[in-house]
């Protein structure tokens, strides 16, 4: 049997040791967030564009973390989830994984950093805001 | 020949000489504008979300009553028609035909009203404004 290891072969060995499994790295995040610099403008507009992520929004506002079941929205959970991963995708609400929900809280300092004024005058004309 | 009026057709007869002729009335306007207090946010907010229209809006803040061939827009007419008309529909724009183009102003005053800060908050996060 040989037993002579190259270098290459001892630092790939290494490697293995040190970083995560292959099949975790390779797995996509199903919960991407936009960093604070890469939120666009027209994105979060078109986010906030729809009545009943307004709606979302302005609970939000008032109440974080707020898990997607306690809206009681008037719609299929489907479109529910649909909602959220606008917002969130737009970088207007950040989801967190627990258990088996995701709790919602909403990008507030990231948004009022990138636009100075926009979420206020958003909430503040949102009927039941 | 029967000469005789009755109270009804009198007051019929002075009808038409107040208003308008009904050829005039049945046209529909083509230039449809939304009252101040029909301006609804989402509506703003959908119109503002799309790069180009805010690119007009903003062009529109610093020099109003601008005929819609000057923005020399990279889009083909009709396209450029559309944003404007999403504009004017929703309220955040009005137009006025004159000869045989449009000028076009931005609603600020009846956007601050309805939406305090709203329109300067995202006129000062568009890049270019």
């Amino acid at each position: 049997m040989d037993t002579h290891v190259t270098q290459g072969q001892a630092a790939a060995a290494t490697a293995r040791l040190v970083e995560p499994p292959s099949r975790v790295a390779l797995e996509p995040d199903p919960l991407s967030h936009p960093a604070r610099e890469e939120i666009e403008l027209s994105a979060v507009l078109h986010a906030l564009s729809d009545p009943m992520r307004l709606r979302i929004v302005a609970a939000l506002a008032v109440e974080d973390k707020r898990t997607c079941k306690s809206f009681n929205l008037p719609v299929t959970k489907s479109t529910c989830t649909h909602h959220f991963r606008v917002l969130r995708e737009a970088g207007v609400i950040r989801q967190r994984v627990e258990g088996t929900t995701r709790l919602n809280s909403l990008r507030r300092q990231d948004l009022d950093e990138r636009f100075p004024g926009l979420l206020d005058s958003v909430l503040s004309a949102t009927p039941g805001a």
